[in-house]
């Protein structure tokens, strides 16, 4: 007997017979005996029909109503799951953020998690009842409802399991765990069962859109199981946890590799050589609300610096405005820009203890004679930008150079 | 400066478009120094998309979750109107049930209301602030959502304006307020400027469906001033109040003509003479759930009775199988059941003091040859059943004889 928190997303409560689906799931746990709570998000396709109605009304809608109004979305779907439920002969009672008391502060339409009531929950799951939660919403101190902005209902999930000390958080959706690599880039790409939050951040956030940031970072704060597994197919989908697993000695060195072409790259040349030139050069990007992803500064061999970054390709026009007036006030002699680049990552808490992880990398790379345009390294992590072109050469490269395919 | 209550229904607000038309009688209001209280149904068709996402789940959905579901209508538009006004400039804010905290008991899909707190609705009319209330809607002791059961925005209306001790609730419909008699039937119908609550109740249930019965009903009780009026032309509308105006003295006898086809008649006939023979034949079609309109009771010559009562169309049938059973067991001759039938009613407060009402209605009849089959009379309310086939033409004829063309 465990108690599970399941979140299932928009595309797995797209349509009433999907929700029937969930209901299945569900009850598939309870008679396995466990204590279910479960979250929900709007019905694919809802939210932005509801967005779509605000753009009617007014052109920056109000945040306050914006959020009563796409409220309703999760608010549906609880209703709906509860019903399957019951017609399945299961005893459900389901929750808005307000009825919980998921108390967030008033910040709209992104609004944080400051505490949760677990009384009512609790003594459902104590009377043998099935408990469905809205996710993404919350209600402030003088009962204003409140959203944590898109995505959050994964975020409300760890939330309620690590107030309610659940067993598990298990994060349903529509692919069946997090992979070495993308499947449809790398045809042997494996299905990883255990993944530290550490690697998941970083996998995460370099473009595996399997969950919300916010919601791992939540997570491994306060140390909640997470499990990502999926909707439509059984399977022990991947864990997600503090440690490095049991047999972390057995462990690979690198867990996956990452990648994202979303990126542009800029570079100013012939900067004069000075302190605080980087300082002069990004400042005003960061001003422009540009975000500022890779940054490499070489001094030539005539004294002037050269610097280089990547940003978003869709800010690579706004950035360049901003550096061509900088340019004239260090006196830089040239700025350069790309977006035919890519970057390729190897994920993994092994490296801290192995030497030799960035040689193999660069030594494969060159293998298949991709040039290296620019380097980061973090903890568990090595970046590079190459070429666009060469983006699926390398991550198939890395991916068999650190014999990921098992 | 007074405080008006306004609720606008479905039709009114069935798109956005025109929630925008709302938003711009609501600020005209505003301009002209008012207090404003809006309660908004939900858009037109969306309650019943979601009645039947609700029968997709669940064959006889659960009550308290069907309230979960249904009350995201009213919600949506509350937001929408809010965010309409924010536009135009106007402050705004919108409450759901739960929010204003409007108390209800727990009989879920028809609750009734208990107490309204006014207190945060207040303090927005007092910081010069249009107050949006989703109608319908309410919440329990135990913060269950409830509803009040279709319609029931209109009570909303009153309840709220009861609360805040308002000067006026104006219910906003399609129509521009209650006419002497239905216009398609009668060319010289004309718009009634004030009707009292009692009138209103007997025109309402009669068949002419401006307002919820219920509404009015409250609304008597608790002496609201009611005035329905269109959303779409600009007009007074009519003011139904407690007393019969100011102008009392010269008020007609009486204030509009009601008639009814929903009926059908049914008569058994030559059933013995003997005490409780009404409870006999009337009680086991009561146990039927069907309910029973207009009665009349006869002794024949042959010292036998006949008995002959009106239900709803629908239920004639059923009650016809019934009467069958009874029938045999009192010995009565024959049961004649007649669909062919309407029911046509003078209405007014005015009869209370005036004698010959009802012989200047017969005699308006009997001049056009139309043969009276029932007659039931209420204080302020005669009503006659007669051949479907004369009912424009009674019509017709009763409210010219009554001088109600003006």
């Amino acid at each position: 007997m465990s108690v599970f928190v399941q979140k299932y997303g928009g595309t797995s409560v797209g349509t009433t017979e999907k929700i029937k689906a969930v209901a299945d799931k569900v009850a598939g746990f309870r008679d396995a005996g466990h204590d279910m709570v479960v979250v929900v998000s709007a019905m694919s396709g809802e939210t932005n029909r509801l967005i779509s109605l605000a753009s009617d009304m007014q052109q920056d809608p109000d945040p306050r109503e914006m959020d009563v109004l796409v409220s309703t979305g999760e608010q549906v779907t609880i209703a709906l799951l509860c019903m399957a439920l019951k017609a399945k002969g299961y005893d459900a009672r389901s929750y808005t953020g307000t009825q919980v008391r998921i108390l967030t502060d008033d910040a709209h339409t992104k609004a944080r998690i400051q505490d949760i009531d677990v009384a009512n929950m609790r003594a459902d799951l104590d009377a043998g009842r099935v408990v469905v939660v809205a996710g993404f919403q919350g209600v402030d101190e003088d009962g204003n409802i409140t959203t944590l902005g898109r995505g959050g209902s994964d975020t409300t999930g760890v939330a309620l399991a690590a107030a309610l000390k659940a067993d598990e958080c298990q994060i349903y959706t529509d692919v069946d765990g997090v992979y070495t690599t993308d499947p449809r880039v790398v045809d042997g790409a494996r299905r990883l069962n255990q993944i530290t939050f550490e690697e998941m951040l970083e996998m995460a956030s370099l473009g595996s859109k399997v969950l919300q940031i916010r919601a791992v970072e939540f997570a491994g704060k306060y140390n909640v199981p997470l499990r990502v597994l999926s909707t439509f197919t059984d399977g022990p989908g991947t864990l997600i946890t503090l440690d490095e697993g049991q047999d972390s000695m057995e462990q690979p060195v690198v867990s996956g590799i990452a990648f994202n072409r979303d990126e542009a790259k800029i570079s100013i040349l012939g900067v004069p050589d000075m302190p605080g030139v980087a300082s002069k050069v990004l400042a005003p990007i960061g001003d422009a609300n540009v975000e500022i992803d890779v940054i490499v500064q070489n001094i030539a061999a005539d004294n002037t610096n050269d610097l280089t970054f990547t940003v978003h390709r869709n800010d690579m026009g706004k950035a360049q405005a901003v550096l061509q007036e900088v340019a004239k006030d260090l006196g830089a002699r040239e700025i350069v820009a790309d977006d035919k680049i890519a970057k390729v990552s190897i994920v993994g808490v092994g490296m801290r203890s192995h030497a030799g992880v960035a040689s193999t990398m660069f030594k494969a790379l060159a293998a298949e004679n991709i040039n290296i345009r620019m380097i980061t390294t973090s903890e568990i992590k090595i970046s590079v930008i190459i070429d666009e072109k060469y983006l699926e050469l390398a991550v198939r490269a890395l991916h068999s150079a650190f014999g990921l395919e098992k």
